[in-house]
């Protein structure tokens, strides 16, 4: 796996006693010197500790080291959570030597029970000796919950001859939606930008990647997504090609590790970029593709490899949109399965099952009212996933 | 079971080569004079050929016989499904008979295949000479999809000393959700009960029994409630409480078809009443208590019987609504699960894992910041929902 190099930023990942398994569950970022920072989060309106806490600490536009467990969502934990995550972040801080409001905390894991922060600062300074710069990976590994594999991706850009990386480790799962896809999600960049340019970038960034995603609907209370930027390359944003190379360059890399969330879904088996065409506007192409992209119905049929375009229609039918049933054209892949809103017949279903075969493939309905589009990347509801969020906490 | 006797009406129900496995797959109803009659369809844009052959019908308030399919859906089928639900109707209106436009056509089934029309034709006029007083039992079998059993209620009321009867059959599975319930519905009476207090008659019924109820929240393009009211047992409803009487009678009738759907939705394993109550308004407390009955986590873990409260106000938070987490409280039939948005502890989990045991069972969160409630009946999401759904067309 890449190694995720970013000059100036160390990493680390190790078991601090909070899964039960003995598989890591803390994970720490420091960069030698003060980052700019960006950050987005939930909108979920029931927030966890450590998201109410840097809300207030990003708003700085400056840290210096992350740290983050996994296993415990420290969510719905009250006041005591609050602190916790306030105990979480100065631990870090007294062992790094940096000030307390430029340490971000994160979690992720099981709402509702008390976060054993003990164990947390008890492991902290042995994390801190961890720190490497090649310490991405076990970062990585540290903030899976029921992710099957880390998700660590990097980059690398220039301004004018001087080189910059940027590496991102993620953490997905279940409760992926949009707005604002669930997830943890960590980047650094030894380019040199300014905070306002960094919150514009990630926004932006998130916007066309993890805010496309949806594997089962729920959004968490956890969603978090950092960009540190801490200059140590020398590589300094100035012209607007610079900041369009830099912006290209992020948005590729969450893009990746949006699929990659999406891949590694819960019992995901397949990933299935819903597209919705010719809608009188962006928001009614939304919301189709979002029925589409949810419909438990359309899921299971994406899961038997069932080329069930009734059931897209009939998602599409209860979007809440004003559309036309004689004027819809649907295709997966290129075989046009429904012309004018009729189905095209036993030879189009045969070549349809043999495209819903393969573990990607594209939905695409064309509502024939407008120029307006919309794409989802969505997934199949298996056995699996029941499986999994059955037995998640037990 | 109930064999739903009701004077001057006669059903029946037979196989007409529809279902490959050689199950009842037609059905028919017949009043011996006119009836008043009554209706509420899906309110999915993408309706099926019957349902809009029927919404021209119903206008008179008027009607003789329904005729009624399985095993196709004829929706998506275009001209030439409108075509052949006029030829479904046509030979009952022959072989009865009575005028073209005074038999209702309903189909439940897959979507987007030509209905084999002829077959239905072939079949009719045996199904005509198999009408009988006690023959709802059978068209109970005939509409069935994915039902383990058929659905068949009656009741008596009185007005003054005459009794009249009432009968109701339905089929559901999946596709059920609110606004408008996804399922076909067959209410008949002998009272007398002109159509407009029988069109509003029916429309409060449906709001307070259909319509709360939710299994996969996905809606059909085929949903259809008809009630017919044909005089012959004398009972004619004059006064006020005549009126109230006959109301009562029919929500209980329809609200116990909505309950026995849910728990015979496709692989339910658990009914589970969802009630939001503390909210500022009506609208409110539905789209928080519509978000929970429709979370696949919150499902999933009904499944796996987990107390795990915090995905249902994880559900409840991302629904829309400004709401105070602090002062949630959520209870799991009587036991209390979270205070002041905190969770209660290992002694509640453990009471409330007892409750999760049970078949049935309510979920309460009060948001504690108004006086209005909703109230959903849910179920689980299990392994069987997604087998038989995706297992469903092959």
């Amino acid at each position: 796996m890449d190694t995720g190099r970013c000059l100036g930023f160390k990493a680390a990942g190790m078991h601090a006693g909070l899964k039960k398994n003995g598989a890591p569950d803390l994970g720490l970022i420091y960069s030698d010197t003060p980052a700019a920072a960006a950050a987005v989060f939930t909108r979920n309106r029931v927030q966890a500790a450590p998201v109410l806490l840097d809300r207030q600490r990003i708003r700085s536009g400056r840290a210096q080291a992350v740290i983050v467990n996994s296993g415990n969502a420290n969510c719905c934990t009250g006041v005591r959570g609050l602190r916790d995550a306030e105990r979480m972040g100065a631990a870090t801080a007294a062992s790094l030597g940096v000030p307390a409001d430029d340490v971000l905390v994160a979690s992720t894991g099981v709402i509702g029970q008390p976060l054993p922060v003990e164990r947390i600062e008890t492991a902290v300074p042995a994390l801190v000796r961890q720190l490497a710069p090649e310490g991405f990976g076990e970062l990585a590994r540290a903030i899976m919950t029921t992710d099957t594999e880390p998700k660590l991706v990097s980059r690398t850009g220039t301004v004018g001859d001087r080189p910059y990386r940027l590496v991102g480790v993620a953490k997905g799962a279940g409760m992926i939606r949009p707005d604002m896809a669930t997830m943890l999600c960590f980047v650094c960049t030894d380019a040199e930008v300014d905070a306002p340019l960094l919150d514009r970038a990630l926004r932006r960034a998130v916007d066309v990647s993890f805010n496309r995603i949806s594997i089962d609907g729920d959004t968490s209370t956890n969603d978090t997504v950092i960009l540190m930027a801490n200059g140590q390359s020398g590589a300094r944003l100035q012209t607007a090609p610079d900041e369009q190379g830099f912006m290209a360059l992020l948005e590729g890399a969450c893009l990746e590790l949006a699929r990659w969330m999406v891949r590694d879904g819960e019992g995901v088996g397949k990933t299935v970029e819903i597209r919705v065409q010719g809608a009188r506007t962006p928001d009614e192409a939304r919301q189709v593709a979002d029925t589409i992209a949810h419909s438990p119905l359309v899921k299971t049929a994406f899961f038997g490899q069932d080329a069930n375009w009734g059931r897209i229609l009939a998602a599409a039918g209860r979007a809440g949109v004003p559309l036309d049933p004689d004027r819809l054209d649907l295709h997966f892949d290129d075989v046009q399965m429904v012309a004018d809103g009729v189905g095209c017949g036993p030879a189009a279903e045969a070549r349809a099952t043999a495209v819903l075969k393969s573990p990607a493939f594209t939905v695409t309905l064309d509502l024939n009212q407008g120029s307006e589009t919309a794409r989802l990347l969505t997934c199949d509801l298996s056995l699996d996933y029941v499986r999994i969020n059955a037995d998640y906490r037990t």
